[in-house]
C-alpha cells in the first residue's frame, strides 16, 4: 500500500467518525496554488485544470480531471471512479455532487489551521456558483475537522519517517558541534550543517535562507532569519534551530552551546539557569501532555515557569505540530492570541507529533531555545530522539 | 539590484500606469499555502503569521509581519517599512490601510489566472471582517491585471534565464536522441533525462513524476502521464515534453523523433504529413504573433490548420505563457472554453514568453506534438532556442 492510499483510507475512516457524507478537494493549476490536501490525494502530481477529487462516507473515491491527466490519475491506484472532461467542469461536478446526495460536502476552507484552508476565493466562487439553485449550495461545510484529523494521527509509515528525520537532524548537531571554532561565522557553521544534510541526502525542513538559523552571542537578532556574518566568540551562547525533510516528513529541533572563556570549565550561572528553566519548562509542559487535554493548558505550563523564573514571556506558541511542513496545523500548544485562532483550544490526540520550544533571552550571552519533538502515545508525550539535557560546552 | 527589487520596482510602476492605489498581498503560514505573488515579494523565504505585504501607486513599499521574521523581512532590503506585531495584526493592518487611504485596494483573487489567486476564501473573510465598517471593505478589487503585467512582462533578468533554461533543454534533447535504442524502455530514457538535468545542475520544470514524458508508438496514452515500461520499437514515433528550471525560470518544449524500420531511410509518408502539420501550424501562430491581439486569434490559427487538414481538434490550448512556472497564467493562447475563463480574450505584450504547442496522433505510428517557446518583441514573436524543423531520424 503506498502511503497516499494508507492516508485516503484513513481519511474515509474519519469521515465514517466524523459522519460528513463528503470532502471535495477542489483545484486548479496546482503549480501556481497548491491546496497541501493534494500531498495524501496525488502526492507530489499537479494537476492543470479544475479539478475535483471527492472521498464519501461510503467509501467512495472519485477523481473529475481534465482528460489529459486522467490517465496519470488512474496510475495512482487511489480513486475508483475517474471522470475526465476537455472543457468544463461544471455540469459534470454538478451532476456528481446531485447523483452523490450529500447532506454536507466538507470543503478545504479554514481560519484556524492553513492546511484545511487550501480553496482559495475564487475557487469558492465557482463552486457556489456552479450549485446555485440546488440544495448543495448550502451544505458547503469546513472540511477543518477532517484535515486535523488526517494530518495530526500520524500511520507507523508517517512516524518512522519524521523518527529517522528527527535520527538524521540529530547526527548533523553532534558533527557541528565538533565543528565549530572560535572565529567561525555563522554562515560558515550554517553551510557546514547544509552540506550535512547534502551528504544525507534530504533537504532542510524550511527554507535555506533560514533552515538552519544559527545565532551566536548578545547581539544577534533571534527569529526566522538566518545566519550572519557574526563571528563566534568565547562567552557567547551560540542557538541552532534546524530541520530536515526526510521522505517528505519533517523534524524541527533547537539545540543550545555555549562557547567557554579562557579558565572557564562551565558555562555561567546566567546561562545555566536560563537553561535549567527552558529544560524543566520543556519536561513540565511535556509530562503534562495527555489526549484530550487542550493546546492550550500545555502552553500555560511552561509560560508560567519562564515567568516566575523572572524571564519576560517568550512571544510565540510553545510549540506546534510537525509531519509535511515544519507547522503542521491543527491543534496548537500556543496562547489564546488573535492570530492564532481557535487552535490552542482544541485538543491532544493519540499519534499527533508537537514540537517543544520555549526559549529566554540571556543578557550579555544570547538566546536559550531548547526545542524537543514528542509524540503522543497511550502513555501521554515521548521524545522522539534524546532531549538536550545539558548544555554543550564548546572549548574552541 | 535582487530580482525581488527589480520586480517590486517594475510594479510599482504597474500600478502607477493602472492607477492603482494599492497592491496587497495578505497570507500567513506559507510553508502550507503559498500565494504565487510571494516569489516577487519575498523570494523563497517564508511567512508564519498573518502577514500584509504592501506596494502604492506612490511608490510605498510596506510590510506587516510577525515580530519575530521582521529581521528576515529587513535583510531583503525591499521594504521601506516595516512593522511588526506579536498577537493580533487586525489593528495594525486596519490602521495601516486607514492612514494610506487608497481609493483601490488590489487583493490576489482572480477567475482567470490561478497566479493571481492567491487568496484563500478564509483569509478573504478575515479581511473583510478586518475592514467591517470602513470605506475601504467595499474597495477590494482583483489583483489580475497587475499580476497579469507583473508576471507577464520579463524583465531582462528573467528573459536570461529563460533563455539558459531552453538552451539546457536542447542540449539535454540532442544527447537524448544520441542515447536511444530500440528495446530502451520510456522509463530508461526518461530517467537518463533526469540524470542529464542533474549533471547541469537543473531541476525539472514540473514534478518528474512527468517530466519528461516520454511517449513511444501508438498504443501509449499521451498527457500528463509519465514515462512506462513500453520499449521502443522500430516504427514508433518517440514523442517528449520537457522542461527544466533554471534560476527558479522555466523552459517547455516537446520533440518528436521517428525509429526506422529495416530499410526505412526516412519517416513514412503519414508521420512527414502530421510532422509538416504541426510545424506549418507553429509556424503560422508565431507569425500572427503581435503585441495587442487576443490569445484566441493566434489559437484558432492552428486549430484551423489541424482540422483543415483532416485531423481531430487538439483537445487543450494552444500554449501558454512560461515563467516561474511551465504553466503561467495571464493571457492564453486558447480556445474560450469555460475552464479558460477569460484568458484566451486577453491581449499579448511585449517581453511576454509563451508556448505554441499543437499536436495530432498518427494512427499507427504515435503522437506528433512540437512544443516551441517564443517572446514578445517589437517586431513579433521570436523563438527562443532553435525550433524543431525535421523529424529525428533513430536508426536504432
Amino acid at each position: 500500500m503506498t502511503l497516499i492510499q494508507e492516508k485516503v483510507s484513513q481519511a474515509i475512516d474519519i469521515l465514517k467518525q466524523q459522519k460528513t457524507d463528503m470532502w471535495l478537494t477542489f483545484v486548479r493549476e496546482t503549480s501556481g496554488v497548491r491546496d497541501p490536501a493534494l500531498d495524501f490525494l496525488i502526492g507530489d502530481n499537479d494537476l492543470t485544470w479544475l479539478s475535483a477529487l471527492i472521498l464519501t462516507r461510503k467509501g467512495g473515491k472519485i477523481a473529475i480531471v481534465g482528460n489529459l491527466e486522467a490517465e496519470a490519475v488512474r496510475q495512482l491506484n487511489v480513486f475508483d471512479e475517474i471522470l475526465g472532461y476537455d472543457s468544463a467542469i461544471s455540469g459534470l461536478l454538478h451532476n456528481t455532487i446531485a447523483r452523490l446526495n450529500p447532506d454536507g460536502i466538507a470543503v478545504n476552507t479554514s481560519r484556524n489551521n492553513v492546511h484545511a484552508d487550501g480553496l482559495t476565493h475564487a475557487m469558492y466562487e465557482f463552486l457556489k456558483e456552479y450549485l446555485a439553485g440546488t440544495p448543495y449550495a448550502n451544505r458547503l461545510v469546513s472540511a477543518e475537522p477532517i484535515i486535523n484529523a488526517l494530518r495530526g494521527r500520524k500511520t507507523p509509515t508517517e512516524l518512522e519517517r519524521i523518527r529517522k528525520a528527527v535520527e538524521i537532524t540529530n547526527e548533523i548537531y553532534e558533527k557541528t558541534f565538533a565543528f565549530i571554532k572560535v572565529g567561525m561565522t555563522e554562515i560558515e557553521v550554517g553551510e557546514y550543517m547544509l552540506k550535512l544534510a547534502k551528504e544525507f541526502g534530504v533537504g532542510p525542513a524550511w527554507p535555506q535562507e533560514n533552515c538552519p538559523a544559527v545565532n551566536s552571542g548578545p547581539n544577534k537578532v533571534v527569529g526566522h532569519n538566518g545566519p550572519t556574518d557574526i563571528r563566534i566568540e568565547r562567552g557567547h551562547i551560540v542557538h541552532f534551530d534546524f530541520g530536515v525533510k526526510y521522505e517528505g516528513y519533517c523534524s524541527d529541533i533547537q539545540r543550545v552551546c555555549y562557547v567557554l572563556r579562557e579558565g572557564e570549565t562551565e558555562a555561567p550561572v546566567e546561562v545555566q539557569l536560563g537553561f535549567i528553566t527552558i529544560r524543566t519548562a520543556i519536561e513540565k509542559s511535556r509530562e503534562a501532555m495527555k489526549a484530550g487535554t487542550t493546546g492550550n493548558s500545555i502552553d500555560v505550563i511552561s509560560r508560567e515557569i519562564v515567568e516566575d523564573s523572572g524571564y519576560p514571556e517568550f512571544m510565540h506558541a510553545l510549540g506546534h505540530q510537525l509531519g509535511r511542513v515544519a507547522h503542521d496545523g491543527g491543534t496548537l500548544l500556543g496562547p489564546l492570541w488573535e492570530k492564532y485562532g481557535d487552535s490552542p483550544n482544541q485538543s491532544l490526540e493519540l499519534n499527533q507529533v508537537y514540537t517543544i520550544e520555549p526559549h529566554v533571552i540571556v543578557a550579555g550571552y544570547g538566546c536559550v531555545g531548547l526545542e524537543e519533538d514528542v509524540v503522543m502515545t497511550t502513555a501521554g508525550a515521548e521524545y522522539i530522539g534524546d532531549p538536550q539535557k545539558e548544555i554543550v560546552l564548546i572549548r574552541g
